[in-house]
């Protein structure tokens, strides 16, 4: 990819910069090749890469190192985009919102500070992936699980900080945040919370602070680069019991999310239930032209021909229960009874007592997988997903009208439809995932206007998004518009307080610092 | 009390001040007389209450009229002391931490906006007390319990605003809350989380935002005046099962810990478990003098006897279980399973099922009681008390070693020894009551001169308090030492963004605004 430069940064400028950070990280860490901003670009990218283009990356290995960086970008004015391991896929990957951002990338700092058997937790630096803390807990024979996306070879951090969720009763990933180390925009050190009191031990267990608590002040945030942080991990059970309906119709999942709810809330189910549709099953089959060789959605007569074919449900619900065995079979009597009400069929059992071997792609276990990514493969040629990723309250209602919603606007655009629920408690997050071909423009055109109309539509019935792909943060940002926008305004004041040049993730969820805000794609549509 | 004017303000501009807010409130909502002053005071002040004298309190009803008071002091440079009931007892009541402040009192706004039964949450104003809330839910026969403090009388904002904890499985009260709306300093109205969105649905239940999420940068806090909230709500259990032991010896507290925490990380145990000393239960019976009518320290020997007389232990440990008779059975037999490893005799236990009477004045069943005020009788005179309140790891190695750096820093002052832990997860809080009766001067400055040693020893140590009293909020914060006082610069950058003149709360908590850093106790010591 040729070089976009950050905007008002003349070339001598800018190689004047990639200089000053090569006297920090070293010159192989500095990296500005056509082939170094490839591999910094969004693979998945709905249009050309060059859309959201890095003009370089810096790689620091060390949280110091990560200060001197800031405080040269702030001399420099050479914006930075900070990524964990960089593998936000289906919400820009790598990639930064502002052309011409230095990418800083943290992959290289894998260290794991603690691991505390005792109390449950870690502390760790950004480039520690799922698969590198899975690891190091089995070698240590650590009594502890995970909690993992779909796709285990990101960032535990930077999945946490991007509130991304899992599958198991950590699953609400920013919930375990407790204590974080974070380089503000001036490159001084922050700790957060107990981690205020120099030495201070309870840094890692007690979520709040004296005064006020600023943790979630970080994530999805450009108010800091976060260089380590405390992560809460859940003790091994001594034994875990699953059940599995197939759940026959989409509308059911009305009466599902009714009866799952109340028994999250009572504390009877512990777990974020993910409750996939068919297609979910189906992508980890085969390719689309297996099972459906032309263009346009598949056809309701087909998807009813495939369930029948595969034996599937439209949905498949898993619960998972962890624990001592009389607790989980307590637990699961009453889950179950709350189903019988609706279903006669009783579910599957699967038991796992300690020392059993696991399933290895079972991610309610906590194991990471990185078998989700076979959906790249779904579609053919290069194969692509978005999220389309709003949050509604997890009742019948909300849940039956937000399916209806964006399958009417999905199938209006002809696209497969593909969307799940997590029940995380109150609220359900609805994954809608479009899948495309990045060799099609057509397709990739479609997908694009699909998307406008998905946030518009959902917008308007009274749903936000709480995540969402680079080239649509400020159109979704523009949805939260209680008093004319006070959230993004309130973002704005503080983020200039503490960013005066900006040079923090510019426009990272639409929040524009005001050294930016004057960009083409700055600000507000 | 005499008139204490705010900083740098004229008794001419304070009284054009207080006409301009009788044009908001009218006449009788600004409370200016030395009467008035004197109910906003400390009613339990370790020392005379002017130490800490408001000048007058105003008293809005809708947050519009917070709205024009806030505007109103920005122009008049009158900063205000926000309480939403004024009973923050043992941490300063309804009085401000800077001499002169005018208290914004919001015991007026009491509206409960919403009750979700299916949902399980409230959205409730600052005013509303436990005991409004309490009766509201049981006029409406909504199936859902509340988590409540000792004593009831506060407000449920308040409380989990001032970080407060309940002792059931929804006990850390601030992690309850779920959607704030905020009159900003400026006087605009910010909506945290998905309360940015207009009219959206899912303000309440989903507790993260689109971008930074700000809700606990209000808690603890002078960022803003919280007019309403979300406050999660337990669904009422079809049954209830206690499980209650008397612990012989004050280091039987480690096994008892590190016995629980493993069954609270793991989901066996749910509630806040409240540890009380046995002292907690004798000052419910009488008062001092009826047990030791010595000045100084009850000896050992007369604390062996009254654990005899009364058959009690050092400690108690109640824990109790929620929801179907099953679930409660399963996890009492194993946590039973676990105190008999340490412990022969089996506990007391008592079963409760829906529909039956409760105890009016159980406060693991949600409800509120003001039984706990009676301490306040403990001492004679003007009996009063203050709570030191550091937080440790739960684990008996940092349990122990609190109590006894705490109880030797007492026993030194020769003060009686009223310890509890309340075990939050993988943290604990312990409290410790300070009582004095203010009618002794000696007595009151003995207790001031134990506080900063026992904050002193503490930070030390590596520990810190979550929450004190107005008079050592300085002295607190400067235990926060990492990176020299990182948090509370940080603190003050977003705080002089927010605030320029400084009109809210200045010194909250050790944070002041640069309008007032300048004043005699403001900034560090």
């Amino acid at each position: 990819m040729k070089l976009t430069l950050p905007p008002r940064v003349s070339p001598a400028q800018f190689d004047a910069a990639l200089k000053a950070y090569e006297g920090v990280v070293g010159k192989q860490w500095v990296l500005a090749t056509d082939e170094d901003r490839d591999a910094y670009s969004d693979i998945y990218a709905p249009g050309p890469e060059s859309e959201w283009p890095p003009s370089a990356a810096v790689s620091p290995a060390t949280t110091e190192e990560i200060q001197a960086i800031v405080r040269l970008a702030n001399q420099h004015k050479t914006p930075l985009w900070p990524v964990s391991r960089g593998k936000n896929l289906g919400y820009g990957t790598a990639a930064p919102r502002m052309p011409g951002s230095i990418v800083l990338d943290l992959s290289r700092m894998m260290k794991i500070h603690e691991l505390n058997s005792e109390l449950g937790y870690c502390v760790i630096e950004p480039g520690v992936s799922f698969f590198d803390l899975y690891e190091h807990i089995q070698r240590e024979k650590a009594p502890l699980w995970m909690s993992v996306p779909g796709n285990g070879w990101g960032s535990v951090l930077g999945n946490a900080l991007d509130h991304g969720v899992g599958y198991t009763p950590y699953g609400q990933h920013a919930r375990n945040l407790c204590g974080l180390e974070v380089v503000m925009p001036d490159g001084e050190l922050l700790r957060t919370g107990m981690g205020g009191l120099d030495g201070g031990h309870s840094w890692h267990v007690f979520p709040l602070s004296y005064g006020p608590d600023w943790t979630h002040m970080f994530t999805q945030s450009n108010m800091g680069v976060v260089a380590k942080a405390g992560v809460w991990l859940q003790p091994e059970p001594e034994a875990s019991l699953q059940l599995t309906w197939d759940i026959a119709e989409a509308e059911d999942i009305g009466w599902v999310v009714d009866t799952i709810t109340p028994l999250k809330t009572a504390g009877v189910i512990e777990q974020n239930v993910f409750i996939p549709s068919w297609l979910g099953k189906i992508v980890l089959m085969g390719q689309r032209k297996d099972f459906w060789d032309k263009e346009g959605a598949i056809p309701e007569w087909r998807v009813e021909e495939l369930l029948k074919e595969h034996k599937l449900g439209y949905w498949q619900v898993q619960i998972r229960f962890y624990g001592d065995e009389r607790l989980n079979r307590a637990r699961a009597d009453i889950v179950k009874q709350a189903f019988k009400r609706h279903l006669d069929a009783a579910p599957r059992e699967e038991k796992w007592n300690r020392g059993d071997p696991v399933n290895q792609y079972d991610v309610t276990m906590g194991i990471p997988s990185a078998v989700a990514l076979q959906m790249g493969d779904w579609v053919g040629g290069r194969g692509a997903h978005m999220g389309f990723s709003p949050v509604v309250p997890a009742t019948s209602k909300h849940v039956l009208g937000q399916l209806k919603r964006s399958r009417k606007i999905i199938a209006d655009h002809d696209v497969d439809f593909y969307a799940s629920f997590t029940i995380g408690g109150r609220y359900a997050t609805n994954i809608n995932m479009l899948m495309y071909d990045r060799d099609k423009p057509i397709q990739v055109a479609n997908i694009r206007k699909m998307f406008d109309a998905l946030i518009k539509g959902t917008a308007e019935a009274g749903y936000g998004e709480y995540r969402t792909h680079l080239g649509w943060m400020d159109a979704v940002s523009a949805t939260y518009d209680f008093n004319d926008g006070a959230q993004r305004r309130f973002n704005e004041i503080v983020k200039d307080a503490l960013d005066p040049n900006g040079i923090i993730a510019p426009g990272k969820q639409g929040v524009w610092p005001s050294a930016y805000r004057d960009q083409p794609q700055g600000g507000q549509p």
